[in-house]
């Protein structure tokens, strides 16, 4: 090699082998499958764009993380798509603004970021999910959690859970029920992000500190968050939850984090995290948001699935895959028939070719495939 | 919305809609499952590298198309994909170094240049295919054309045809049979390219005049290949493209044009050109190579499908898809079960929602989907 330097990737970037990028494969089209049959269209943007198209669409800070280049053709900025909801608000605000509502639309591929995310090093990802644009009503929301739960397990997931949160129940209940100074709000977000009981009374929320208890085992949960709720502030909120809950009719593990913020930046009502079993960290979330971008905003639900870890543990769990060694002068009709009733082949090319150096476990015999 | 400019894409670049994702990603997976029946493992290299990297294993001025950008991490030189077989031949040369060979390894995705490609507008493109690594033989040459028509027809295309060539036909000719003086090469590859005779006579070429005549339907130019080719010098080519040709066996039509380069700056002994009925321009070439970047380079050969225009002409011939509209209070076991038979559904959210105005073909009645 000219330079051994110039064949290692950058740092956060890898190459998908073969046992990895066939489960990959497997894990992206079980997912895209369950969306499919659920009626949501995929739509494929392109995976770069202008800078400001991307970034008027997204967190203000999440935009910074994009990679950035000039157009040469253009002279304008440019940006790597690092998410793909952005991309797909466009889509609905724009090309399909009079495609009939509700709108399903769903996505595949990659994303790349400058910055790798939290303790994850990688810079490219998977996403893929679902939107459902126009509706932000209970039944929305339990069909984009059912829809994500079903994807999951399709895609070979197992012990899926599902973490239910409020994204704005602070506002809620500072109106009225628990009222609060404008200026006390953010103070007691941030205690309740850090789930800080001191830190909340020091900050005058002596009445969110309840809500710290109002987490775990769904059932359980939701009934502390209702005995707190004294005023009704959160009613219709509860309800929702339970009727949400009630229709997953036991596909997946439940659970409630009612202030959980971290990741619903843009969410309103409704938000969710996915897990899966032996997968650290979430595979997905989801939730309640409006399209940013177009003036008071479209409401929509949907979900986004980062797949790469639960591919990982899937790959490390999958058998070897038979191949038939086609020896050469094999039957050719034959040969082909295999490969329509779903055997790999690997025909020799010459003389040194052999089924046991090419990693076959058959060969192709008279009477057919012949374990090696 | 604020700016109607930031919802423009840059030139070039498009979304591609409901109808026309849902055939690109049917053909997608059509191209890739015949690629993987034929034992071909997908890699899955990342979208973005060191562009040193890239650049090293590509031809110089092709490099050049690639949008380029520094890494703020790791501050060097960064670029977008423009071509997967770079990246194959990295895996194939670094990681991949210790598989048996011959290695079989396949790709599907998207690349992006700078500067769109000749006639076709579109700076970002599908390419798909396969690289059979450590085999250049005959028998390597027809394997990799036969799964190349093979995928093409899978994913829908009509009316498949192959164009083969002699890449270094001239290197070859000018050696022995038909001498030139080192100057005189690429004056008279040159006039070849132009089809010119005479500028080929006039660069002192005429020799090389009757190449001119030996094209059209293959068995008809081989014929006038072997005419030419008196002293011998072409004899084991003539016999491999008749060989390849035979084992093709009727499945695509067949022609031949020895002296074509264009596209085949990098092949050794062979090439060849895809072409499907109603498609403009190429869907693909292909051929025998040398894997660059590491001294003499490992033997190989491989296609790359650009299927972009197949999809815009099977999308444009495709019905409209069956859908079920399954109306509030419906059986959801039963809407499960039409699901793993293959139909898609569309849930109401609400009494607004209805099956004409989602484009349903079909609604959930007592004994099933009925017509709407």
């Amino acid at each position: 090699m000219s330079d051994a330097n110039s064949d290692l990737l950058p740092e956060g970037l890898e190459d998908r082998l073969p046992r990895d990028a066939a489960t990959a494969t497997r894990v992206m089209r079980a997912i895209q499958t369950a969306m499919h049959g659920h009626g949501y269209d995929r739509v494929m943007p392109p995976s770069i764009e202008f800078e400001r198209s991307l970034a008027s669409r997204m967190a203000g800070i999440q935009s910074r993380r994009m990679f950035r280049f000039v157009d040469p053709l253009s002279l304008r900025m440019m940006a790597l798509r690092s998410d793909y909801t952005p991309q797909i608000g466009r889509i609905a605000e724009t090309r399909l603004a009079e495609a009939p509502r509700p709108l399903r639309l769903c996505y595949a591929g990659q994303v790349v970021t400058i910055k790798p995310d939290g303790l994850n090093p990688a810079r490219e990802k998977l996403q893929c999910g679902a939107e459902l644009i126009g509706a932000d009503n209970v039944a929305a929301a339990a069909e984009i959690v059912a829809i994500a739960i079903e994807a999951l397990q399709a895609a070979g997931a197992s012990g899926v859970s599902v973490d239910f949160t409020l994204p704005d129940l602070v506002d809620t209940l500072a109106e009225k029920a628990l009222p609060l100074e404008p200026s006390q709000i953010e103070a007691v977000r941030r205690e309740l992000d850090t789930k800080d009981a001191g830190g909340l009374r020091d900050v005058g929320g002596e009445a969110y500190v309840p809500l710290l208890y109002a987490t775990g085992e769904f059932d359980a949960a939701i009934e502390k968050l209702s005995a707190i709720d004294a005023g009704g502030a959160l009613a219709s909120r509860i309800k929702a939850l339970r009727e949400i809950a009630a229709s997953l009719n036991g596909t997946a593990r439940l659970t409630l984090d009612p202030s959980e913020r971290h990741g619903f930046e843009y969410q309103t009502w409704f938000g969710f995290t996915l897990y899966a079993q032996g997968v650290r960290g979430p595979v997905g979330r989801g939730g309640t948001y409006r399209i940013a971008g177009s003036g008071a905003g479209e409401a929509a639900t949907g979900f986004s699935l980062y797949p790469d870890a639960l591919i990982d543990v899937i790959a490390a769990n999958e058998p070897a895959e038979d191949r038939v060694f086609l020896p050469l002068g094999h039957d050719r009709d034959e040969a082909a028939r295999l490969r329509s009733i779903g055997w790999r082949t690997v025909a020799a090319l010459s003389d040194a070719d052999s089924a046991e150096a090419l990693g076959c476990t058959h060969v192709l015999g008279a009477g057919g495939p012949e374990n090696v």
